[in-house]
């Protein structure tokens, strides 16, 4: 080679602009009010205005989809992982009783191809409609070498608002409040190496096979199901003062997360009698790991836990929205965390 | 195989808490009056108290270090990367007139050191100390087969305030004005695809070798030197109102950055008279690559620019503070950026 430009050296900027055109429809219809900022400024301008809050928190959490990603690298289908982002990060703050207010991006890849980004980014929009928060801004980011072709890495964060004295972490838990949960779709962004690793090499699956635990489903469309959202069911909750900790369940399972709300000396004995979806017994099995080691890694299909003092107030309010709780366990004052069925201490 | 678990897919839960052990204190260090989160919590909670402001405005940024994470890896060294990371966030809301709150960090690998974590963890904790931002929150993300062993990919949010009548957004620029430029370190964290593909590749340059043109130093050295940050010397002059824009020299150089802030029908004339450090003669003679390609991949040596009607004040200030300012053009009435060298029109 003789001369080199940026686009011999594997940087295509004539195919980033194509990208942040094919988003900008997108990110736009995102945003509200507070946002004073057009696309294509250094930074992204959100009004700092909170009324009726009277000392109003920031709270704030990024995350990423881990290899969540790999599945749709292998199936190409890349619409779900920004709502899967977008909708953990939501969860993250909501457990501290924060509203999203907005949404940063980062995408990276080692060949950008502008349909996908679009594809990425059209989903990060949709979640944050759906969540009412602004997508305020993002990075696209072509590091040749650095990603395999038709890998994309993506990372978010969140920033979100919750008046002070709403503030959620988990001091008011104590001893006899009870345990409720609400439903997984699925892995949600969590456990992806591990089942991967069980599903297609170990037992040698396709993404398009149809194994018959799943109930007609592929096992991409399992595995790509979309990490839930609890902010909707849960918003009422809070505004009523009927929660007195919540823990978003994702890597580390309920033990890792659990724990990190419950007050010192507190543990919880957990009544696992809810639906377990099939891709983690399908995965347990397969996989022949054990069940403490399953319930580490996923969720189990608790994808979110909440102690209170009023369970009836809190099953019936949730049921009237047509949401799913089921009963989870009760807090008590062992200082660790068990199992019905493991034999644990209550 | 039989049994399998978590660590055996290539995720190693125990290193990650090594990691987070690692990073503690660095991170803590970083806290002021206005964080209320403890580690470890879901997300990071920062007072959004603004005694002064009338109109409080929250200004966002998401960004990466690019493929200088390459030369990093190449070398070992991954003690400077977090800081150019911050600086560069830093940056890119300075030039909208935001003071710098507090930041969020992505940190991902296919296979985590927990030393190498903490060295990266270290550099971001020190740079936001140094720009008394505090370092809220982050993630870590283990993603086995996405990262070559040894590649670690970060990014980071930085989220700022500013007074919405102090907002900076280049409206107040105008023919006649001047441009002034502040140095840059080096390519700061853009260009380094074109970069190594030009030294490694095409010249076969290695990382430790002292080519004269560098002045004993190595290659790798020029290649991370830390992208600077400009808050301390910018926040005087804006304080006094003596800018009417700023321009970040990211990505697109001054042509693709300067162009954002322009106001319509406004334009440059770009006279280059500043020192450009050797490393860019370096890599425009290595690998034959145009002039104008020059400036549209690297900041040649100016890593900030901004105009203003009183470049008499501003240039004093500047050096006053120590400072190395250098006049670099005026802004005019042509629509267009060109360069006093290659016989654009003024």
């Amino acid at each position: 080679m003789s001369g080199m430009d940026y686009r011999s050296s594997g940087v295509d900027i004539d195919e980033g602009s194509r990208a942040v055109d094919l988003m900008k429809k997108e990110v736009r219809r995102t945003f509200n009010g507070n946002v004073l900022s057009e696309l294509g400024h250094f930074g992204g301008l959100y009004r700092a205005s909170f009324p009726g809050l009277k000392s109003p928190v920031l709270v704030a959490s990024t995350d990423g989809v881990g290899t969540k990603l790999k599945v749709a690298s292998m199936t190409g289908d890349y619409s779900t992982v920004g709502m899967d982002l977008v909708n953990h990060c939501v969860n993250d703050i909501l457990v501290q009783g924060a509203s999203p207010l907005f949404f940063m991006d980062y995408l990276a890849c080692g060949k950008l191809d502008a349909g996908v980004a679009a594809s990425i980014v059209t989903g990060l929009a949709s979640a944050c409609s759906e969540n009412g928060l602004a997508l305020l801004g993002g990075e696209t980011a072509e590091m040749p070498g650095f990603y395999n072709e038709g890998d994309y890495d993506i990372a978010g964060t969140i920033v979100g608002v919750v008046d002070e004295p709403m503030i959620i972490d988990g001091s008011a838990v104590a001893p006899g409040q009870t345990l409720i949960g609400l439903p997984s779709s699925g892995l949600h962004t969590n456990g992806y190496s591990l089942a991967r690793a069980v599903l297609f090499e170990k037992a040698g699956l396709k993404a398009s096979d149809t194994p018959p635990e799943l109930g007609g489903s592929t096992v991409a469309e399992v595995l790509l199901k979309v990490h839930r959202s609890y902010l909707g069911e849960m918003k009422p909750l809070l505004d009523e003062k009927l929660i007195t900790g919540m823990a978003h369940i994702t890597g580390g399972g309920i033990p890792g997360n659990l724990s990190r709300i419950l007050p010192r000396g507190c543990g919880a004995f957990i009544t696992p009698e809810w639906n377990v979806p099939p891709v983690f017994s399908l995965i347990e099995e397969l996989g022949g790991i054990a069940p403490k080691e399953m319930r580490r890694a996923f969720n189990m299909g608790a994808g979110f836990l909440m102690a209170t003092e009023q369970p009836g107030r809190v099953l019936s309010l949730l049921r009237s929205m047509g949401s799913d709780p089921f009963p989870a366990g009760v807090v008590n004052d062992t200082g660790s965390i068990s199992y019905s069925d493991e034999g644990g201490s209550q």
